[in-house]
Formats: structure tokens, sequence, C-alpha cells
């Protein structure tokens, strides 16, 4: 597939146009174009800006509601339960973790879980925020159910992830995961290419390992059974229980303290109704923050600085990637492919937006 | 193996009278004896009554500090951090998760990160203290250095568990899991059996694919290189930087935040120095607790009557297969194998302790 690098700056200009122009505030604009712009920086391609054209179809299929308010309906010195009324993920995800972020800084603790949500983008994101303000970050989400429990044959539980993030120099340690072996998009790159999924990655209708992307994705959109395993696998042998149980706690903190709905119920017809949860903790309630943060820096050195196995250059921590992703995009622009392109433009025609205009002639 | 049922109220007896022979008092030999029993009844044989003769020997190899008493280095009303002084991990961990009970009943939180202390049995005994208030408990530990990170050959994190039991009906949550592939304790098994390994759960000191049981063992005791693998595996293909990342969250949370030893510095020589994290949440600052449990009981329910793979009758949720074992074991007593019987006979002489008095007869 053909990509053009486009520079961070003027994809930022254009997105936050664009979503202008489906109606959001600039403020608001300005706050989903950053999540999804992480993303793209971070070198999470399927979390990015080529998203814009779901999140339209999401609008006008009446998933997103445009003109809901979120709701605290619950809350302490160091939590509240938010409703968002089916409002978009990104805002309320911005929202409540700068609250759990206010109630890190004068009480030592923010949990906040939300419910009637839809798509908030990366988990990691919003650990990130904590994080830049020198505290823990937690985020989890459920999802539309992708992920079948050890020994089932239906999805029950989304993809799942749990993002941390922690200051450390010079990396933070940023940690953002699915809890099922792949998620949905890695299926979707397979199936675009016409490649075999590896075995251990899905099952097929019966519950039974499947190497078909195209019946393993064809079933989860129409609930026909199957989809993705946990990280684990199938069986207990290589730990599948584990990576389940890790899909369970992202869906306590997220749909079972909220009373919101669980991922079986999600993304039912006309209803998003995702939930989401979002934890700070102040260091300073364990010691002093910097010692914790030289602590944490010296153990991140020793895991890189440790032998490599026979073959390997390198041990990564967890924000290298991420970091290094982020420095190159600076300097040589946000790869964008040839058919996130084309919904581009289709988007620009429908709302009179001139897309060369922002981001220069492009050939496909 | 040859193994023998022993009644969980006579080996309780039995247990409490040796701890006692050791040098602790009453109250402290039941708190070990209970750790440990919950570990048998709850069919984990690995962490049950067999680790006594360990425990002794740690005593006496100088790692377990009998003399020493624990300090709160630091406090606030949802937190502190407690230095063991290497004591017992058994008893800094009880008090510690009693703690954090306490700081969630007045405050709504208790984070407690502990530091030089020993192994504490199964992380998943302190969440369930917890979640027997009604509580949300998480628990976890670092531990001797077994698991070697992506794309290394040297191990330096441990099995760091992770457990989270929340209140639930028929059955609470209860998900105690080490974030590697298997433990140590699977690996053993595989050992005394003479069986292979399936690839996948340990590398050679090389950091490449082994199912050399004998010799993985051997190069963790003398940290020559090679362990067990984190949950997914030796790539990132099925998520094996995920597993690593779940054991850095377990290493975060004890051995960060308490400034203590990291897995890799732990358990040299005669130093111990394994850390622990405890922490409970009351759900009543989400909402009504009694609609939250029922809430999280529902989604179990739902998980369990959800369509069985092929050839499969039965999808668990996690702490079912503890509760059945534990209703087992209640009627027929805790299978212990000869090896156990053994070592403990050789305590009993070393103690001049009458086994067949507590015991009965038994003639292996």
């Amino acid at each position: 597939m053909a990509y053009v690098n486009i520079q961070y700056e003027t994809m930022k200009k254009f997105s936050n146009h664009v979503f202008s122009k489906f109606g959001f505030t600039d403020e608001q604009s300005k706050i989903i174009t950053d999540v999804l712009l992480m993303s793209d920086m971070y070198g999470i391609e399927s979390h990015g800006v080529q998203r814009m054209v779901l999140y339209y179809k999401t609008i006008k299929n009446g998933r997103i509601h445009m003109d809901s308010h979120w709701e605290i309906v619950y809350e302490t010195p160091i939590s509240a339960v938010i409703d968002n009324h089916f409002g978009v993920g990104q805002l309320v995800g911005h929202f409540a973790m700068k609250k759990a972020i206010e109630k890190a800084k004068s009480s030592g603790i923010g949990l906040i879980s939300v419910r009637n949500s839809n798509h908030y983008g990366i988990a990691g994101y919003y650990a990130k925020l904590a994080c830049d303000q020198g505290l823990i970050g937690i985020s989890t989400t459920n999802s539309e159910a992708i992920m079948v429990p050890t020994y089932g044959r239906m999805a029950m539980l989304g993809s799942n992830p749990i993002a941390v993030a922690m200051p450390a120099e010079p990396y933070d340690f940023f940690f953002d995961a699915s809890t099922t072996v792949v998620t949905r998009g890695k299926v979707e790159v397979y199936n675009k290419k016409g490649e075999p999924l590896p075995l251990g990655w899905a099952l097929n209708s019966d519950g039974l390992d499947s190497s078909d992307a195209p019946d393993i994705l064809h079933n989860i959109n129409n609930k026909n059974g199957g989809g993705i395993l946990p990280l684990g696998g199938s069986t207990e042998k290589y730990g599948g229980h584990k990576g389940y149980g890790n899909g369970m706690i992202a869906e306590i903190f997220a749909s079972i303290l909220s009373q919101g709905l669980t991922s079986n119920h999600t993304h039912i017809g006309s209803t998003g109704g995702t939930c989401h949860s979002f934890i700070a903790i102040n260091p300073n309630i364990f010691g002093n923050p910097d010692d914790i943060k030289a602590h944490l820096s010296n153990f991140l050195e020793e895991l890189r600085q440790s032998p490599k196995a026979s073959g390997q250059t390198r041990i990564y921590t967890h924000g290298e990637k991420e970091m290094e992703s982020y420095e190159k995009r600076l300097k040589e622009g946000i790869p964008v492919n040839e058919n996130t392109i084309r919904e581009m433009r289709d988007i620009c025609d429908e709302f009179g937006i001139d897309m060369e205009a922002f981001l220069g002639k492009i050939e496909f």
C-alpha cells in the first residue's frame, strides 16, 4: 500500500478543521485530534487519523450522540462515576483523567469509572496525561466483544486494554496493551494482505483454532461466534486463562464499577456504550517522588543493559519504541496510507473542505 | 507419587504446632498456617504445606530473620510503606492487608507497598482477605528473578503474580496468576516426571527456546542465564512483551513504590528481600456495593452460560475452580504427597514432635 508522509503540525490543523466541520467546538476538535495524533506519532496507525472516517460514520449512524452531555452520577474526594450518555469517548476520557489528576493532586489518588461512552482511542493517551503531571496513570476500557473466554466459542469480552504510565528517565514507562493476544487491527492487516493468521490468534465459530482471517472478521461483525483469543491462547497450557483474567480486570474497573454495559452488551445496533476507567496515583503517598522516579529509571536501565538473547541486539523497556517513533515522525512526518487519504478526500468533498490547501497535492 | 489425604482441621493443628516449634507465637503460627492451607484447599499444592520445609530452611540459612520487626516508614490516610526488615512474608502480608482494609473502610482505599520481605505464599490469600470484607482486594509481589524480558537471556523479573478478588455470587471473582507463562513449580513437575517442557515455556542460557527442564532449573538456581518466559512467549508475535509489561506492573507496586529490591536483586546469597503490594478498594466509592456485586455476578453468570467450544462442556469464571477444590478438600481432606510427608517427618524428628499423634499412622 502506498503512503504519503504528512507533517505533524499540518495534520493537526487539518484534523482540527475536519472535526470542527463535524460540529465539534474548537476545543473539542483539538482534544479528539490530540488523541488520534498521539497514536500516529507513537506508531500505532490503527488508532490514529485513519479512524477519522470511522468516527464520522459513528456520528452519522447515531452511536455517538453529538448533542449529549456527560453527567457525574457519583462522586467522592477520591472517585467518581460518570455517565457519558453515549457521547464521544475522547472528550469524556480527557475530562475524566483531568478529574482523576486533580483528585490525585489534592487527595493522593483519583479513580474514575465511566459508562455509556464510545471508543476513546488508545488507552495510553489517558495514562500519559497523568504521567506528564508526575503521577502514575492507569486507564482501561472495554469494547465491542472480540475476546472468547477460555473454552468458549462466543466473544464475551473486548480487546480490553490496560495502560499504565509512570515517570522515568530518559523515557517514561509507558505500557498500553490489549489483553487479547492481538488486536482486531492485526487480523485486519492479515486480511488485507490475504495471508493466513498464525494459529493461536483466533477461533472459528465452533471455538476451534483458525487461520482464516476473513471468516474470523465476518463472524465477529455478525456475532456468529468465534473471535480473538486472550493473551496466552486457547487453552490453559500457555496461560489463556490468565489473559482472560486480565481482560476481566479491565472490565471490572470500566463496566462493573460504573454499572455500565459489559463488552458483550456494547456495540449492538445503534448503541455503543463502551465503558472506561481512569486512575491517577500521586507517588508522594509512598515517599519522595524524585527518589521513586530514580529507582524506576535505574531498573529500566538495568533491563535495557541486561544480556541479550542469541541473535538479538536490544531489549526494549515499555515506552521506548513509542518515544523513538514520536521523534522520528516529528522529523519525517506521519505516514498516511492511500486508503485513508481517499477516505479523507470523500469527507472533504462532503463538507466542502479544500484538502489540498491543508495537505498539499497528493497523487493518490 | 503416592498421596495421603489429611483432614483440614488435622493439618491445621499440626502445622500450627510445627511453626510454634520453629519459634513463632501461636498467633503468628496461625497466620502462616492459614496462608499455606488456603493454597492447599484451593488446589495449589506447590504453595501449600509442602513449603513447610522450605520455610524452615530459609529460617536456618538466615534469609528469614525470625527476630526482626516490621516498621512503617511512610504513611498517609490512604497509603503506607512498610519495611519488613527481612522478616516472614506471610506475617507482614497479613498485617499490611489488614491495614489496607482499615484504610479502605475509613478512607475508601488503602495502598500498601512492602520492602525487604520474603516469600509470602499465594498472592490471592491477601486479595481474598479484603474480598471477605466486601472490598476489592489486589496484591502483587516480586520474587527471585525467573522471567526473561523479551529478547533477553537473563532472568530479570520474578514470577510476579497479580491477584484480584471481588465479591460476587455464588462465587467471588478470584484471579491469582503469575505474569510468566508458567510458574517454576510447573517446570519442577516436568523435571520430576522426566518429561520435556512444551516449547514456549522457557529459554536456555543463550536465550533460545528450550524444553530441557533440568537445564532450565539449574540455570535459574545458578543465575547462568535463561529462565521462564513472560505470558505470551518469547517474541512479540504472541504478545510476550505484554506478559513482560504485566510483570512490570507487579514490580512497580511492590518494589518500585516501596523503593525496595527489584526481582533481579532479591534472593542473592543470604538476602531475600522480596517486595509486595496490597490494595483494598471500597466499592462504596463508586455506588451501592450490593448493586455493583449484583452487576458483577450477572456478568460472571453470562460468561459461564455462554456457548462452549466444540468438545468443551464448561467455561469457568476465575475463582470457581478454587471454590470447588475447597469444598472437595473440606470433605475428603488435603492430598499430601509422600515427599512432603517424609520432609515433615524429618522436621518432627528434629523438634521432637510426635507426628503420628497429630496425623495418624502414614505408611510412607
